[in-house]
């Protein structure tokens, strides 16, 4: 996008291929849409690359509400800002940008202290809207509403967001490497690096090597935890998983007459330091609880149990382990802050990225790129907009 | 106790008077006893001053284990030390200590790491005897063995403590105020200042504001938090709360249409940063968790509920709300470095203590100190054995 296309359709409908689903479950089809110039603080983007994750095949599945049809999924993605709303100077047409989900304000309490990444101005929540000013960009050639998700909706050559769901970023790292710090990169790193904040030398278990288990080995790495353990079901992770930091593994199905806890006390000399549940389980996160150290040991919950599920504990153990327990969103991360922070890292050869990206596909192959993460082929499968 | 009458009793059992349970819940006979010498790494004390506190009476009512009988109860208390066993460099006959429940052996990786209080070496246990020879050192005058009690054991005119337990105090400290920093005042400061580490200018909400509740405001005060809630069924706790510096009171039992921690969100703006269960409820620190700031907010549990409960939270409130829980024993003190830390703070006229001390009685009015605590009438209600 240079500035004389921008100049051709700043403040104008846009016209564009967008994959769109109509039905719960039914493979998503391309047709144009209509996206609306952004209003008052908001930015209209050309997504460059965008990739599925979990998140957006439990909407695109779902039947009853929170779901909502016609939608545009996709909320892990890098574009190009192709022309901005009233109010915005933070970024301006032509800048490469990362959107992202949870908001980043920059001016409530939250945006502005160092302990949160919560912001009070624009909460989370599963909106089918634009969160500042509750409307839909998206129309069909008829004219109907396709609602937003999770503030991104990055299944489309165009998407807007909100100017508190994006940021500016180098644009000398490769979009298919910039997309990944989207959501779930960032979310495990940030679980290690932000929420933990994992000490050099120190000890951490890992519940479930997804994408987002394997980013929070790679960011215990970078903090220099010197044993990582993975956990899980397909003993397959710890191939993977050791091209992360991961330097041991325990088959969550085949400990013998033991507990994981068990095992992991056995290996760590009293516990991990630092347990990270990345499932969505509530029992899981009871037994991380249970593979941390006595007296210091922190449990970090990253993964969403389904609603009204309940996480239980002894009182006393609580009590007399001294232990804590802590979740996050978004790793704990402030993603105005920290995604440039991650992308200099990556840019300097620290962080890795590169091992995420599994499979690449064109936009026309965004089913197959379901089927890949669906069959639990890929880690992470790229979708280039403009292939 | 001077270095003569040191000389006479050091290395042979003293004939004393001790406050021995023999029935659950009877009141307690004084009667005179045999306390043999230290061992190896042990300590005799001529104990000065003791307190009762609410575990004691748990401890003398209960029937079935862990409680023993017959028992020496007693684990808060100031004394001099008479003499020692064999490899004790630390203390010397003369000096002014206090003994405590929670071990601080100096040498395990807890003992050394600045974040854990919790010994690895001497680890909590109720048992009836010395922690590190497991035998005990009283005796009835017909022979039979009498148990110890949390390791201190300061219903005696003299008890023997493991050189783990016990900690050489500045002598310019009153006996029946250094006592007090033994066990429940150590405690609720502990909290606020070691396990939440208050920061200045923030909220605090206290549930329960028995001594340790009250301990924990004094504590929060000292820390600078510019809002004490006091939580209880009790409006009159708010008067004597106020001297600890609490701020704000919220009866538990009279919120109207509201729960507690609606009512606390609502003076807060939106939740408490901390949040302090000290009344040992599940129940309670489910409403001390709801009462915290979403972002940054931290619940800290000091109150042990009943064996085999169970503290339930939902997974989608602990993802979502960046709130952290914790657990903690003591206080979280470092016994050996805190407890100093504590009296020169008292000497320097910073934390409070006289205020806890509402009776002071006479050994033989043991029983006396008992009720006071049993029908509420008595914050902390010092005994002095040799009065
Ligand atoms: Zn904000
Ligand atoms: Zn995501
Ligand atoms: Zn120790
Ligand atoms: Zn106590």
């Amino acid at each position: 996008m240079d500035e004389k296309q921008s100049s051709k359709t700043r403040g104008k409908p846009i016209k564009c291929r967008a994959a769109v689903v109509r039905q719960p479950g039914e493979p998503l089809v391309i047709e144009e849409i209509m996206v609306a110039p952004p209003m008052d603080r908001e930015v209209r983007v050309r997504i460059i690359c965008t990739s599925p994750s979990r998140t957006d095949i439990s909407f695109w599945e779902m039947k009853d509400e929170p779901a909502i049809f016609p939608r545009i999924l996709g909320h892990e993605a890098m574009g190009i800002v192709e022309s901005v709303g009233e109010g915005v100077d933070e970024v301006t047409e032509g800048d490469s940008v990362i959107p992202f989900f949870l908001s980043d304000c920059g001016e409530c309490v939250d945006c502005r202290s160092k302990k949160s990444n919560l912001c009070s101005n624009l909460p989370f929540k599963l909106s089918p809207y634009m969160p500042r000013h509750e409307t839909s960009r998206f129309t069909d050639l008829k004219g109907e509403v396709l609602y937003h998700f999770l503030s991104v909706s990055s299944f489309s050559e165009y998407t807007v967001v909100d100017i508190a769901h994006v940021t500016k970023i180098d644009p000398s790292i490769p979009p298919n490497r910039a997309c990944l710090l989207s959501c779930e990169v960032s979310t495990g790193v940030g679980a290690a690096w932000r929420t933990a904040n994992v000490e050099t030398g120190s000890t951490v278990a890992i519940f479930g090597l997804g994408s987002i288990g394997l980013a929070v080995a790679e960011g215990a790495r970078l903090c220099g935890a010197t044993k990582i353990i993975g956990v899980d079901l397909n003993p397959d992770k710890f191939e993977v998983g050791k091209k992360f930091g991961v330097t041991e593994f325990v088959n969550a199905g085949d400990c013998g007459n033991k507990t994981v806890s068990q095992v992991i006390k056995e290996t760590t000399g009293g516990g991990a330091d630092y347990c990270f549940e990345c499932v969505g389980l509530a029992s899981l996160v009871q037994e991380a609880y249970a593979s941390c150290r006595k007296g210091w040991g922190k449990t970090i919950v990253l993964g969403a149990d389904k609603p009204g599920s309940t996480l239980s504990l002894s009182s006393f153990d609580v009590l007399h382990s001294g232990k804590s327990l802590k979740g996050c969103l978004f790793g704990g991360i402030k993603a105005k802050t920290d995604i440039p922070i991650l992308i200099k890292r990556y840019l300097d050869k620290e962080l890795q990225l590169d091992e995420f990206v599994t499979h690449e596909v064109k936009f026309d192959d965004i089913n197959k790129a379901f089927d890949l993460l669906i069959q639990g082929e890929s880690l992470r499968c790229v979708i280039w907009m403009d292939k």
